[in-house]
């Protein structure tokens, strides 16, 4: 065996240990992958991905593949894990790029993606939908998932018949929104708020900036531990909904001067500008929990600061002029996959995610006849069945 | 004096000192009143009421007096409160109906608040509006509320045109369904069932019947107290929620040799069938508090019983013919109602529904344009100005 | 028959009516019931009894009598239930005493109980015990139970050989202190201040002085029902558990403008003195729930009051002279005994209780070697078989 | 500057930065430092020690030196930093030894320890105080502090009179118990088990073993986090309690096969018998959070294995003969201190316990003749000042 080929193997062996504990535990695509080999509905189809790949995702391609796919495609720019890859490969799915590949690599791997001609498009972010569009290939694709709300809103924003074949956006599933936005987004807020702190939370002053699905959660079980909540929402009828389930409800501003740890989750940019480090005490930590890493002003913060040092993993020392200091951590990108080690979501939540792609995949294989063009969210039956699916699986009625 | 009128002093000043308490913490409508008193966005208006008459409600009429309201109306048929009428007659404002009236006389006392011509109904379960339709009375009329859902259905039951005016629907609101349905209800479902009862929540098995917004409230605070909670629910969405919220879910028949106390929030008829009483244990207790007495089967209950016995105030002991028994709450009728001296729901959150009803009708009044004909919901922008008032009204940022 | 002898018979039929739903509930006392039915522990004996004579208490002699005891004795002074002396009466157990004795006749009955020379005394507040002793009774008296911690308290601070047998002190138990005082007051302290006032209680401020076991439990249960809950401890060590328990933790003079409703827990006289009543908002509520009205500063506060008016049942409305009122609830007394028809703590929590006393009075009577004389605890075997047992009747392991 | 001086360098920068983090978060033992600054307790005393060197420990170190002390002395067998010991000899306290040491020289070390004629010892597991015993050292030696509950355990075991000396044993406080067994335990179990797992804990379902300090803070935040949580617990009081806080109680044996997840933490060996996993599903998952690794029989289960598969950092797969398999975490050891870069107890919760140490000494130091001779607990005024002093730094009264 030639050097590079021991590598290969080796590679393969640790993406395979690697997937081994989380397909022990994704039960909801374990029952799927038993059910799509029976029948296999992607009987003679290719299914065209551009993914985040590590061993989550491999675990549902995996299940496409059992399903009768012919899988192709690339990760996304940046993210892809390459021993999941070579993983991957050994178990006959074939897939592009590499952590390491230029932007340039990544859009010719998306363009040989669509080169082998995908019945069926796995999206993120909505590249592959929008390239095949381009390319004048949406006669031969039967439809496609879109996994992000970013990508479906992308997909909304375009001109009504640019993309001529359904797309099924996953993120808009009501199921997402409670095991994950609330529940699986909330606890890995307070896992990694103290992970990456090894501060304790009883006792502590939080100020949790947004009452949407990941605030709710942040806020529940922040004060489930024993922390004292306040929150900030400028919307009435959330801001009602948070006094009534008995937080504090106040200004930024307000509280400001009060909190020990500000935490966004509000999704929109400059919800905490830099002039509210003005208010704070010193030694305030401030975090992000939402998808985009604009919602702490960081640039201006840094811009006032008269040093910036690292002091610990996703952990920042600001010292601002005066002599106060504030601490920012993770550089105001999402905290639940900063610091060492991050594990994001459960794998129970992504269990549930996955199984929501595998069956959208599906009903876009066999009955794009009951969907209609263009973005929609997934088919209310897909929601109940899996509802019971998860009913089940969890032992709910122990 | 004469002896009939040293009676009605006497009732007036019972009634008046009931209000003193109830008026002193409904501090919403104390603000509009102030606000009405100032502006008076119905002087010159007549208002036409159909409503039950007891403190609270006395409160919001006083309030659309103050506005200039001319207020003429009625009781609901068995539930008015003789004390509170009389009063608000001492207060200038002369209501028709006695506790005791035949349902002939409640409804000529319908016919008799229509007579003086109002401009605005204040409606309970829709008598008002069809009555005021049947007469053909419709076009002298500018609008008017409907206080429950019930009502709002049976006008949207109506064919299209029959209503032609607006009526807006005070349950439809969010805010309400927040405050009222999930914390007021579920509130006063722990404090009944312990003041009628005399039972210890803690380590007390419950089974609550439905997951909707009375249900979540009542499985969240027998939680709260320490209770074992399982929730049934026939929707999988909302059966879902709940697991995720923490619960056992499951069907009743299987929960049903588990329960200590089974509790019915469904608005459902026959949810608890009678051969679900083969399966319990000796000794289960049953109640409901939903809006209406048939959720549980009880005709059919006390059809395969030995004897029925009351053993207290809204207690009944039902022996089967096995020889376990079941004992049922308040004969299936509304939990949080039953007993000797029952609240019902706070003080605040009918502070909240009666401010909902006072700035609906001032929009009927001065702003009827804005408004579609037929039932409609609450106009957003007095939810949000609502919304805010309560936070500063709770002091939510304290 | 005669006119009195028909009252006392209805009076005896009404008393039995109550005694019945009590009596189903009480299953601890029950097994105790049938296990005395049959072992008989107190053949041949006398128990001097003087007790609040009440459902729950006399399903207590019941079970007495039902263990071969001639009960004897006395209800305390202006709170016998003479429907309940009736039905006990008809069940073969005479008691003297009527709820309007003068305190004349309820000390000669105390000494009628003793003239029927008891082997054994079932004493509240030491009254027997040191009548007995005066009496020199006390060479053919085995022992007896004392209930309370004030009677514990007396018989402690008697001098030494005073109290010549032993006395089982009941209220020492720590099963009592969990069952009792933490979830049964906390609970019992929810349900009143909802039955009495009517009020919200998700985001309403409430000051609770004191973290004792009646401080821990009412704080826990306000704050799981969505309060806002503030703790005044004077001891460091349990402020320092609220504040881990994720309290806010100040002096009372820090949270007096802060607070909406005010709650005493400290058994100790005066927490809340009159000035405390300059520094709160206008309509404060204040309340107590410990053992003693003497928490609150009643006599200071009312001798400031420019009116005093009844708002309600156990609802006082106390004007001040710059113009703010303070809502005192119970006139200080204990709030959970206040009311329209209060019910006190859970029947469970007294089953356990009074299998403390059966189990105790056993021990007395039949292994009266094993104890010390003087007040003492119960012994240890006994709190651990009632654990066992309770865990066995809650269904502990469902 | 040779290689090694330049390793050396770099070494303590490193351990300077990570000292960074967390000195300026122990905000007790800040205010310690300066005060000790101030006074020096320690002027012309050498201290002796024996301690795991890691930054918090370090941080401890420092605040004696400020005091005056003349710190000397060694790591734990096994566990010293090493980049931590080259930061505090840069900071002018010198320590013995190296993460490689063999016990030898670890044994030289302490031996070298007491050759610097400490007239204080800071012990961890006893060794110093002993070792000086056997050396006949006691007469120059003014006492000691001891960290551990076992290293106070041994010295209770001695023959009175062989420490001549006093100990305050600082796990014997009341504060710790509830900061740290508690909270901080509590605390650190979800966040380790989520962090090692990437599980879901809502509807999981989690059996607790041991219902001591360090049990009911695992079950309180398990419960808190949405999972169903039941207990186990041998001692019927402790069970007692468990029930009435709403668990779930029962044996090992009847709630292992409903059990997803069992964890111990009753400090006592063998309390999950190899026999249990005969008893479980599939997939169960076993963890340890006491002190002790003995509390599974790991080497009982592992004897039944067909196979043993690391699946993770800290997961290891153990496959039944019967096709069943379990997931060992931690190979029994304490979940809190497992996995990739565990950051153990919270920093809060260390400050707090050295500054018990800090003050403990200065007694030792200053004001030994108020102590007794031998192993005792913290004095109370330094538990009750300490206690105010959190309160403070908490900022509980906001």
């Amino acid at each position: 065996m030639t050097g590079a080929g021991a590598h290969t193997t080796e590679l393969a062996t640790r993406g395979e240990e690697r997937l081994t504990w989380v397909r022990a535990r994704m039960r909801l695509l374990a029952a799927v992958r038993d059910d799509f080999a029976e029948r296999r509905p992607f009987r003679g189809m290719t299914i065209g991905v551009g993914l985040h790949i590590e061993p989550k995702t491999a675990v549902l391609l995996e299940t496409l593949a059992a399903g009768g796919a012919d899988v192709r495609g690339t990760g996304n720019h940046g993210s892809t894990q390459d021993d999941v890859v070579a993983a991957l490969a050994a178990r006959g799915i074939p897939l592009l790029g590499t952590r390491d590949d230029s932007l340039e690599t990544h859009v010719a791997n998306l363009h040989r993606t669509l080169d082998a001609a995908p019945a069926i498009l796995l999206d993120n972010g909505g590249d592959l939908a929008v390239m095949a569009a381009d390319r004048g290939m949406a006669s031969s694709i039967a439809g496609g998932t879109e996994e992000t709300t970013s990508g479906g809103t992308r997909l909304r924003q375009e001109p009504a018949g640019r993309i001529p074949f359904p797309v099924i956006v996953i993120n808009d599933s009501p199921l997402k929104a409670i095991a994950e936005n609330r529940h699986a987004v909330g606890q890995s807020t307070v896992e990694s708020f103290m992970r990456i702190t090894n501060l304790q939370v009883p006792g502590r002053r939080f100020v949790v900036v947004g009452y949407g699905w990941c605030g709710r959660g942040a806020a529940q079980y922040l004060r489930a531990l024993g922390g004292k909540v306040a929150v900030v929402e400028v919307d009435e009828l959330r801001a009602f909904e948070a006094a009534f389930d008995g937080y504090r409800v106040a200004s930024l501003e307000a509280l400001a001067p009060w909190a020990e740890v500000i935490i966004t989750a509000t999704g929109r940019p400059g919800v905490v500008p830099a002039a509210v480090f003005d208010l704070v005490e010193d030694g305030t930590v401030v975090a992000n929990i939402g998808h985009f890493p604009w919602e702490v002003d960081v640039e201006g913060l840094t811009a006032r600061a008269a040093a910036v040092t690292d002091v610990g993993a996703a952990i920042q020392r600001i010292e601002l002029e005066d002599g106060r200091h504030v601490i920012l951590l993770a550089d105001g990108r999402m905290l639940n996959l900063a610091g060492t080690h991050p594990k994001g979501n459960s794998i129970d939540s992504m269990d549930l995610g996955f199984m929501l792609q595998a069956l959208s995949l599906e009903r876009v294989a066999t009955g794009a006849s009951s969907l209609v063009l263009g973005p929609q969210g997934v088919p209310d039956d897909i929601e109940r069945l899996i509802a019971r699916r998860v009913l089940e699986v969890m032992g709910a009625s122990r």
